[in-house]
């Protein structure tokens, strides 16, 4: 039986009646990456609200940081395997197989982060991610010391603490719209066979 | 002893310094309200982030929606109330007890809904939003299919999905930063004593 | 839709047909808070229950003990909170507002006890009331001991106990019975406007 | 390694300093059950919440309701099952097997009161005390309707809401307190061998 | 109401009908217990599976190990305790109470091990099963070496893990088919009146 | 950081050391499958659990059933889903990508089974795998009848009984061992690029 096709369940704007600003960015994500993550197309049916999605999302997982690239998708991953989102695991676990060069890490964030061999500031951070989206109400101080004492700064305690939020946001948004992953994900950064 | 009267774990910038677009919006906020909202001093650290922020909140709390401004905070404290995340409780439970004219509403929604009476459309949006919150990756058709039922439409499947989505997001970063709401939301429309 | 006004859906005595010592009871409730606690009118379906509960609660709540009133008022709100039982989170709620003479305090005890700034032997009742009420299979010598380094003779733990395991019944017999508080508690001991 | 056989960490008075109402009520108890129950040992620290104790236990417990006193005990089996009590499940497990005459009863409703083969009526008892125990907040309409419409009456809600509520309060104590089961319980009503 | 008495909702192998391998041990279970342990007859429905199943529950059960007879009898009985297993939690219980000679140590195994008194090991050795039953996923090198510092060696490890892992099949196929204890269980190895 | 490359954390025998039948084994994977599937190498330290363990396994996954033995590996990788195991997510993922021709299907399965689109048959399959992995005690005749209704026979309930049963065990002994599974599945059966 095949597998869902849709985008979400919600429905897409047709890509030929997009603004201009955002038809530029589709034009920009099919030369880059070669198709338009479909978590835009979900939200391309109320264009503000994409815009808006985006600015942050690029803030958060682009611009300069404390975390790395690979840290931050690794934190996305975590936090989406706590979540069980089956959208946000299959495309930032590529992220991480791809960042990474390291196809085995991606699988281990998807799955069961604990099984991996991290520094201990990572571990840190994944932990912290996790009771963050599970039992946000446990969060305290003895958390954010455990942070700190592995070096990171209050920057990166901003920084850490709001990818863990936003990806609880759009794993929800994920879920409660059914978004699928495009298919391209599957297949990029896996091993070749030894 | 007295509770805690920081904004935030993390810090905020000194208002002087803020960027003019935000020093602007600092100033109404003061005009309207009496007060910052403590969130976005807790953001004021990383500038851009707190843009963001303010940009995806007033879409998603203040556009034309099929979902009224009250039902949109109802949404927000009851899942803030599935996170205990006291920020948002005490600053949203403020908006519903004043927005509805009913303070015992806003008490029932921080407290727990299910001991309100409400109309059916209402009490099948705040089920979403529980499920949502608490165990996303069991989200599916027949959730939707319980708001269409109750004359959602899919824009409005859409909107109570973000909206449900920005406070899990919201939420945690003021676990995360242990964020300290303005003392004024906690005198604001309260009933007299009878 | 205005809000249920009952006080228990399984009913309550009429006032007028109280046995002798339940109407002086009454009387004196009205003469010292203005009003009857809708606990006693839920109970007094069954003038006999009602008796052993009053006793009950006054020994547990009012008698000397090493816990202070407000101590046991706290530990009453925290157990609601963890049983998100609305009766009794507004009922005790308003006591702790009243006796600690800070509206802030009662309310991080109702929705989140983690973020209010306590003393440590506070903070360790309450962590053991969380426990207790949450997953009383887990309790062991290991946290009798963290309350007894913190001061509490075996006295004190038996009345911390009991207030604990008080709550757990009265907060079950609220939502078994879908008990209204008394609308008089949502004004009680609110804050001025600055 | 002998296992433990105080009656209470918190200690327990000397019968012989007990007030002369407590002296016949540990007379009475030896007559007609060979022993004192430890649970009364465990609260003889303290007389008057003893006395309170057992005034409200005897009225749940005995005194005349629409539910069977089998019923009532299998009851607080099943609480105390859900709460993983050791002394309540002990005592009253001991219960079910002498009042049923069904030593199988007895473990069944200790150890997972699913597998048992029981009348609607008490099933449905059973159920409505597993989620007013484990998640009192989601007990509703819905939850008391299912107990209707298998013939409970109001007052039968009554008095099953205080069964159930009564139990969650002495689980807690027991947990709280580490007491110990009288060993007579362990042999009573147990099955011959055939 | 009298309780099931079916092997298993699946059905049973008429005893007659078994290979002869099978028959033998169905006669010596006769001449041995007295009765065929009622797990064999759910299995009995397909006699490879039966046999598969009897060579690993022996091998785990009853070879040369660092673990005593008792205590895996003990961890069998915390793990169905754990998954509130009945068969499981009768037939093991039983063996408890007649290995270790002590009727209450079974029944705590089954309730709640935590309130037994045992020796460090055997402690560190239940907190282990439970964990690996109920979130294997967190088990890591912090819980193995617990076990290590009680002297477990790394062949006692692999014994524990693997009786943990066994007993969490065996509890589900007899969940998954309703398996009923044979009645002996229930008399076996009781305290005697005092 | 380069991971794990251990077969479990408890050792491994030396292959050259291996009982001829144990050793004819591993070169009819390395023939077959170009390796030795880590489990094997785990069980080796202890041959007479490997055989035990081989024959049950080989039984419940490759024997005649009503189940397919492509459903039989979706059982297999949603119960390690639940568990979070990563040897038996990687290992049977592989599996079910391999056996379906359908790569997605394999990470649904892994993630979260209920975005994939199945026939009924299959989600009541591993709705009821979900279930009896997480809340075995609640598995009672309606979850059976569910299966029914979809065709099953009582054969085909046993065996999904003992499949999901199966996995219980080796997800949890992955997870005390620290099982690592071989580097070959991570490639296996994934989709081209388009």
């Amino acid at each position: 039986m095949p597998q869902p096709d849709h985008i979400s369940v919600l429905g897409a704007a047709d890509p030929a009646t997009l603004d201009p600003d955002l038809k530029a960015i589709w034009d920009k994500c099919v030369e880059k990456l070669g198709f338009v993550p479909n978590v835009y197309g979900a939200y391309s049916v109320k264009p503000q609200r994409l815009r808006h999605f985006m600015q942050m999302y690029n803030e958060i997982m682009l611009a300069p940081s404390g975390l790395s690239k690979l840290e931050r998708e690794m934190v996305a991953v975590v936090v989406s395997s706590a979540n069980r989102c089956y959208y946000c695991l299959v495309a930032h676990g590529a992220a991480v197989r791809r960042l990474s060069g390291d196809p085995e890490l991606g699988e281990m964030m998807a799955l069961n982060y604990r099984v991996a061999k991290l520094p201990a500031r990572q571990r840190a951070m994944l932990d912290f991610a996790w009771t963050m989206t599970t039992t946000p109400w446990l969060i305290g101080e003895t958390d954010r010391e455990a942070l700190r004492a592995q070096g990171l700064t209050e920057s990166d305690l901003f920084d850490l603490a709001e990818t863990v939020a936003f990806f609880n946001l759009s794993n929800r948004m994920a879920s409660a719209t059914d978004m699928m992953p495009n298919r391209e994900y599957h297949a990029e950064a896996r091993p070749k066979l030894p």
